[in-house]
């Protein structure tokens, strides 16, 4: 990982002055990257860097000529239509790239004028999935979201013996993520209704949501190569938020014994921003584990990953049923959570993934698995919040909730924050359940 | 599907005269395709279709505009480095190319002489994984291997409630998926030693084969648009042979709860030969199931599903030890089985995974599962044939294997026959362990 450096200094301030407002997710420290267009122009996506309520436009920049060496390669790279060539030029060009916007968007640049030409704003953009996605990966590195969902699938055994020891993942489906703001219906399936002796099919009764972060892997690792935890890092884009639309009653009967299929595929949904390790870097803290608990094995095991392997990144899930839209209501917060509880790195995850010589490619994504905190209040799936559907969620206006009804938007936020640095956000990830067709 | 047509008849004779040989892979009546250049040049793959031991160069053919109308814009499609842009086309533009080719390959053909300049012959050919594969779903469709296998994890409880409603399935991975001829390293990972407290790092020791055949979608589905049963072979562009290497050790140690990972993820090899469902029409037989087993349900459930939903594809595992190989011995045979015996079809498997709006992609690929027939000496994988490891198998010259060694050569054979019918062939799907990094 990348040290504190001149990007993060919280003084800076950008001559866009929405960059500058307290609060805002985007200042001069965060520069995440998106593809983007125009709404409704006929023009191609092309990588973008958020800057307050501004979109840098990444193949204007490469084309206005204005930056130099490395960070004008970058930029190029970053002016295709997905973010795979900017990923796949590793951690030099990123942080190259980084630097010379983090002083070209400063207050008092001399490229202030020619840069000025490649904003887009925000509420003009649509977007699309920030990478092509090769494979996607899901974890479950909440300790907490395993203890509380294995209860509910396996009360005599919720949390299972490997658990402490194997950074558990499985593959999901690349084809069915989507980013923020696409709706999606509410999935078919079978399902066993409880005392029945024969499935049923049918829409999904318990459609739930997770909470999640998503990984982006920039440089790739050769078939047979695994990664060390040393340089696992090296090897990281950035992190998006992404929620793991998950259909519980489908899940149930057909998880076993080769895991979750159908009641997961059918969506996911991104967050358009892909913050860069290099922003979060002020928010990363120490990764400990409850006293008792064995180390990890020493292939997934560093000092820097005792050290500073975790990230304190704030996220909170939020819902508004189609009566709170209609009265003109905000979305009410369902829970409030910190990454900073996960049992298992980002760098664990990466080398864990590779240590059979797995291949990982630029683009590709890692979830981290539901992120529940220690208490139930923390917890980012509403089959651990109203303890298996017995404990409807009350919201705002007498409404009531135990999984998600037809016109639910769902939105997940992410944030850091602490006094002597600037906030780094991630934007909003969002999603409407439509009606199942 | 096809019915039977013209381009079946067995008394048809190719101009190629080792497509005529008894007991070639290649005759007229098949056709697959694949994707090729020839060994050590500096030229670019491009799709193919075998016949007799040669390779009718699709780019060639499209560049010599010898063919007409939807044909040539077929043979176009299947001259660039992947065969997607062909899958994509649907089953009227391979129907018409298989026609075009059947009679352009035939003994008096007017187009001999161009076609013949056209061909490369296969020993000097190398290939290349067929598609670009979005996704990976490998499906588990043996009741056998489901019963077999079960007994080994589960003894309590081999066979699941769900598994003669639910066509199970799980998501693999694309990046690790190498063509036959591709060595791969012995995977490294976490394993529990019996009797151990605390898992082990090291290299696989229980490291095993399965044998299974792979369905390359053509035609994808829009996300939230099921394929209902009685389209589902429309989006089928052909079957290959598949070996979904598995590391035992490592599955039974990580799958719980979320399915296999690493115990698979390392390697997946296919033969370079994808069979249209055309050219197998000829060996569909009736889907049958057990007396007093549940009927499938509705949705995965029709006439032609029942009448002729199966495939009598003959299959075979050939395994060649260091010291066979020395002695100049071929491979031994460890199993002969046939995909008759699968209990869900690939219509079945198809439709299942669209239930939920799930979308296909031309080039996604979905495995069969490990194909054992209903007696042991049918079972495609050697924790099935020995057990557990208890009952090694026995190998000419005196050896013996429970599970795979270090230089050991795994070979899958698949062909198709029958009287009155042309034999029709996979060719082979093979690869050799190398040891671990």
């Amino acid at each position: 990982m990348t040290l504190l450096n001149e990007t993060h200094d919280a003084r800076l301030r950008s001559w866009v002055a929405s960059a500058n407002a307290a609060g805002c997710d985007f200042p001069l420290q965060n520069l995440p990257f998106a593809v983007f267009r125009r709404r409704g122009a006929s023009e191609a996506f092309r990588g973008g860097v958020a800057i307050g309520d501004q979109i840098l436009d990444l193949a204007a920049v490469a084309a206005s000529g204005v930056l130099q060496g490395p960070a004008a390669a970058a930029a190029q790279a970053g002016a295709q239509d997905k973010l795979n060539a900017l990923m796949a030029l590793g951690q030099g060009a990123w942080s190259a790239l980084r630097l010379a916007l983090s002083r070209a968007l400063r207050e008092g640049s001399a490229l202030q004028a020619p840069l000025q030409a490649c904003l887009v704003p925000q509420p003009q953009a649509e977007y699309d999935v920030p990478a092509r996605i090769g494979d996607y990966t899901d974890f479950y590195t909440s300790v907490h979201h395993a203890t509380n969902i294995g209860k509910q699938f396996r009360p005599d055994n919720p949390l299972l013996p490997n658990y402490k020891w194997v950074p558990i993942g499985y593959h999901g489906r690349a084809s069915s993520i989507v980013v923020s703001g696409q709706s999606f219906h509410r999935p078919q399936g079978q399902t066993l209704p409880p005392g029945a002796q024969a499935p049923v099919v049918g829409p999904c009764k318990r459609l739930d949501i997770e909470l999640e972060l998503g990984i982006f892997v920039g440089e790739g690792n050769a078939l047979g190569q695994p990664v060390p935890i040393a340089q696992a890092e090296q090897h990281v884009f950035g992190i998006c938020l992404l929620n793991d639309w998950s259909a519980r009653d489908i899940q149930g009967w057909e998880y076993q014994p080769l895991g979750p299929f159908l009641s997961k595929n059918f969506a996911t949904t991104v967050s358009p921003w892909v913050v860069t390790l290099e922003a979060l870097a002020p928010y990363r803290v120490a990764f400990t584990r409850p006293e008792g608990d064995p180390a990890p094995l020493p292939y997934l095991d560093s000092d820097a990953n005792r050290e500073r392997g975790a990230f304190d990144i704030q996220l909170q899930v939020g819902l508004r049923t189609p009566a709170m839209a209609a009265a003109g209501q905000a979305d009410a917060t369902l829970c409030r959570t910190s990454y900073r509880h996960a049992y298992w790195t980002v760098a664990q995850m990466l080398t864990h993934h590779t240590i059979n010589g797995c291949n990982l490619q630029p683009g590709d994504l890692l979830g981290s698995g539901t992120l529940s905190g220690p208490t139930l209040d923390q917890a980012g799936a509403l089959i651990e919040l109203t303890s298996g559907g017995k404990n409807p969620v009350q919201l705002p206006g007498g409404e009531q909730r135990v999984f998600l009804e037809d016109g639910d938007t769902v939105v997940l936020r992410g944030w850091c924050e602490k006094p002597g640095a600037a906030r780094v956000g991630f934007g909003e990830c969002w999603g409407t359940v439509l009606p199942a067709l």
